[in-house]
């Protein structure tokens, strides 16, 4: 049987808000066994960004990354974010080690083709590491990841953190049998965005292509859900999404997706 | 007998510029056996922190640390400079991982007393973890350290990255047999400092300190020079200071130090 892993994935409403971050690393913390942790940036990198007079390019919700943005992308991912979540996880008695694809070669990506869009520095992955990891797991580490890749040739990428934690689960899923948690502002996958109550507990392959060619899901959900989706049937055990206390609190609504 | 281990340290005057850093990258990358790197930040963070209106503080040519410049330290030394030399390593088929001293828990440091000077969320190192390093090392990888390091309690501090590598060589002289290069813009220690030629190529203790007390040092070479007989004195096997090139190139004048 193989042992178990946790991946937990947070996004920016919990990165720039210091209680609510300090209050997830504490539950974080917390959590028995194998652990990653990967996390966003969100809008501290367009903050940093504005004050350096590097302009934010979005195009369908989606940052462009051109040389200067990438640069702010990794002092702030890379540096600030990352490097500030592993000194308070270490001053939770937790061994973090906080890592970019670059890192151990850990994440290997491509840089996206220009089709209609340029998305710049844009990195899809394309082979996750997962033996350097499980080294680092094996060694007591908890590894810690922000949303950079690289292509081997000396070029970081930007890499969106679903995709990230979703790639980490499929790969360490050869090793380990690995839970994925999505954690965002909502208490789950929503019947409708306006009611936090309207979560939809249990949600099958079916029923999400079903609402998704309804256009049910809006703009951050549906990538998330595409990812958890990919995970599933590449190997992922489980899949949750839902507000970031679900990693040690089952007893409130959250969603629960499967094949 | 010990196996062999090379900790260089790089400053700012090859940070600063992309085609030496390159050049450097490529030796350091042919360098047998074990090795570390430990690399300054210097103008790039100030340019940063002037860009963020962050004003840098200088005492003594000390670096003054307010929580806004650590803000800045973090992102470019920990974030910028650090990822992008572990992404050019990893281009050179270094298997190289990016470091603070808060990842694994690797340099333990307290805050600077506050004496005269309150040199703001400076660290003075304390204890180097050299057991986890070192499983790093076993792992086949090749440690790129910035200069931050952390409390144990979350804080993150800035620290002088010749004094990183000389308690790295220090704590890690008690596995390997380690030769510690101090590169800089210099040759070596020089006779005048207006001489680049003047190199003075052995120096023992006694010359250090009866220099040192002729004021013969200049501001930036003294700590280098303390770091490094207090390196020797802790175990460390040789110290070597010079130019970028001394790494792989004996066939010049340097500075090798002894007892």
């Amino acid at each position: 049987m193989k042992a178990q892993l946790s991946i937990v994935k947070i996004g920016g409403n919990v990165i720039e808000d210091a209680e609510a971050l300090k209050l997830f690393l504490e539950r974080f913390s917390k959590l028995k066994g194998n652990k990653i942790l990967v996390h966003g940036g969100g809008k501290r990198a367009t903050y940093i960004a504005s004050k350096l007079g590097v302009p934010s390019k979005m195009i369908n919700g989606r940052r462009i990354t051109d040389a200067d943005t990438l640069e702010v992308i990794t002092m702030v991912y890379g540096g600030l974010v990352n490097k500030n979540i592993v000194a308070q996880l270490q001053g939770l008695n937790i061994d973090a080690i906080g890592l970019t694809g670059a890192d151990i070669n850990s994440i290997y990506s491509e840089k996206r083709p220009v089709k209609e869009i340029d998305y710049g520095f844009v990195g899809d992955v394309k082979k996750v590491n997962h033996q350097s990891i499980n080294k680092l797991i094996k060694a007591g580490f908890t590894p810690v990841f922000c949303a950079i890749t690289h292509d081997k040739k000396g070029q970081l990428f930007n890499t969106n953190a679903d995709t990230i934690a979703s790639e980490l689960a499929i790969a360490l899923s050869k090793l380990y049998s690995v839970e994925l948690y999505y954690c965002f502002e909502k208490n789950g996958v929503l019947k409708s965005v306006e009611d936090d109550n309207s979560v939809i507990e249990y949600m099958d392959y079916g029923t999400y292509e079903m609402l998704k060619h309804g256009g049910a899901f809006h703009d951050g959900m549906l990538p998330k859900l595409d990812n958890s989706f990919h995970a599933i049937e590449s190997g992922v055990s489980r899949v949750f999404v839902g507000n970031p206390t679900i990693i040690s609190d089952k007893n409130q609504k959250f969603t629960t997706l499967y094949l």
